[in-house]
């Protein structure tokens, strides 16, 4: 089983690290770190990775992963990681988008008329790209698996693993990763956060949130297949 | 508020990716990775990381934040990481291990007479270092912060920006990375994963148990203050 998982620059590193720690954990997994170049990317915090392949030396995969972050905005609009993303995905048994990842795979014209989830604040960008946006944590249609925000990635690359490899290795690297949480506080969505934590995170996040519009419109414009009806009638 | 995160050879990367995505993300707050050299830096399951300074260049910090994984087990015996550890350690005004990162707080003599907690599967050992072991997730004595395995540094890394900088800056970082977990199975811990799961675990890590054991006591001898009472008796 072969993932191969994406690093653009300014990607949110969380949203690919937990599920990188779930599935190498997995008996047979093999995983490859795909960028454009061989140098290191750095991602949205400052923290950089070293690939293992380039856009060019990629092998095929079993399992994509895209994870999100601020640089999906700009990845969406790049040609080389929309076509890779497309290539790479119509040969890979499985796609797994985490948080933004998932504008990534809908740019890439892969979610049309399927069931998808992103980060909450991003998830209603969906339907540009012809997709029916999911209020859920974890959305499955398919052979198509997205999370939404960061952390939700390593709830998903356990349930990811216990539909490839059966519920048993699933649950071992549970007891491994001793993934029994306790945040400190409840809350982690808009429906459980204080409803003034979610006020103050929505306006700290509306410019991003605008950025995001503008793109997520002019990358559904070039989307295989032409945009969605969702923009057409925009 | 500067961190310093240790980055040795064979580290779970999740141990400090988590507990990064977290610590970045708070206002004021700058973050140095710390290898031996420039070198990239590998992690257990492959993904190597570049490191932004190095034992000789490192600043001073106010959080020293220690990884754990199976590179503990030589960083414990490795004079260079003890030191740095230790002089670090004294400086900051906080400490924070992760998983195994605190039989390497241990080590440098950090933990005496500390009630401390580690991954479930090497709690014990940590009385070698004359820590008091406890089975808590997140276990916070004076201004040292350990936490269980692998994914409990995220909730404890959401506990320290709580204290270091007020539960709402902590809630809103909580609802940036959309953490309201669900793992998809009950479990993550000997407590409440299936026996026969507990079963499998504890048989496929005994010989890195066996083989950590031995290092944690060789360490335990060279440890500042000279070996804990457990030491002793043995």
């Amino acid at each position: 089983m072969h993932v191969n998982i994406l690093l653009f620059e300014g990607l949110t590193q969380l949203d690919m690290t937990g599920p990188y720690e779930v599935l190498a954990a997995a008996p047979g997994f093999s995983v490859d770190f795909v960028a454009k170049s061989p140098d290191p990317v750095r991602s949205d915090r400052g923290l950089c990775f070293v690939p293992t392949q380039t856009l060019a030396s990629a092998p095929p995969c079993d399992l994509l992963v895209v994870p999100g972050g601020p640089g999906t905005d700009d990845a969406i609009l790049d040609p080389d990681w929309v076509a890779f993303t497309r290539r790479q995905a119509l040969g890979a048994r499985y796609v797994f988008g985490i948080c933004t990842g998932s504008l990534l795979l809908g740019a890439a014209g892969l979610l049309r008329g399927k069931r998808a989830s992103s980060h909450w604040r991003a998830r209603e960008l969906l339907a540009h790209f012809g997709a029916v946006p999911t209020d859920a944590r974890l959305c499955v249609d398919g052979n198509v698996f997205t999370a939404g925000g960061v952390t939700s990635g390593i709830d998903m690359a356990l349930k990811v693993v216990a539909t490839l490899c059966g519920d048993e290795v699933a649950k071992l690297i549970q007891l491994q990763i001793e993934y029994d949480p306790e945040p400190p506080f409840p809350g982690g969505t808009p429906r459980t956060s204080e409803p003034d934590i979610v006020r103050q995170y929505l306006a700290q996040s509306q410019a991003r949130f605008e950025l995001r519009s503008a793109k997520v419109r002019q990358a559904a414009l070039n989307a295989p297949g032409g945009p969605a009806a969702a923009d057409s009638a925009a």
